[in-house]
């Protein structure tokens, strides 16, 4: 199955998730893992698309969501910041998911200058990460 | 906001919605109306989006779906064989909602040579409908 761009940013725009999850690490400096992850979830039967994005983006990992749902998952600050995140910017959302890969983007560019490790940064990040995936009420 | 036919399917993949209704109705030789309709539904936040497909496929209506939940919804015989039928014949689904969009094509067929007035057309089209939107958990 071959992916067209605009087709891959319509369904994101349906389906897709950027996230931001700040754990308790202690092994990291700041006491603090910043898990930045774009993910597709999709009902079983449509697992051949997940392998399709996959391919297309040429990173990440289909794996078991819960129960019968399958996801595409992207974690991982190199492939975000050079698959993922310059995709979105050449093809952008349409709906206002956009304004959650915005901040999403944001929260890359800074963990690219090393800022998560920082007591301001992570802080910082944990206030983008908070405001972002409301309004969308599932 | 102008929308590509890629963008389209892809989000129709993610968020549209082909159903045949089935209602009494008094009024029809058979009893019953037969009621077709391609529904995409999005929080209130996109209603922008629901009226550039508006705009797009010519025809249809946005309205409260319900809550805080917006649709676009096409219903009409002649608005979905001339508009929606020959967009998604073009711009093929890649999901498998795809075999919800032949199974709807083929009420339509049905219809346009008025087999849903007599009997045997209404019981093919109620067992067709009967098998749509499976599978799909929402």
């Amino acid at each position: 199955m071959k992916l067209e761009p605009q087709w891959i940013t319509g369904f994101v725009d349906g389906e897709g998730c950027f996230h931001v999850g700040i754990s308790k690490h202690p092994e990291m400096t700041s006491g603090f893992q910043v898990l930045p992850e774009f993910t597709v979830v999709q009902h079983e039967r449509d697992v051949q698309v997940l392998h399709a994005l996959k391919a297309f983006f040429k990173c990440g990992v289909v794996r078991v969501n819960h129960g019968d749902r399958m996801a595409y998952r992207v974690r991982g600050q190199k492939n975000l910041s050079e698959c993922v995140v310059p995709f979105f910017l050449a093809h952008p959302l349409k709906t206002k998911k956009r304004l959650d890969f915005e901040k999403f983007r944001r929260v890359i560019l800074m963990m690219e200058r090393g800022e998560h490790l920082t007591a301001e940064g992570l802080e910082e990040i944990r206030q983008i990460a908070e405001q972002m995936n409301r309004g969308q009420p599932r």
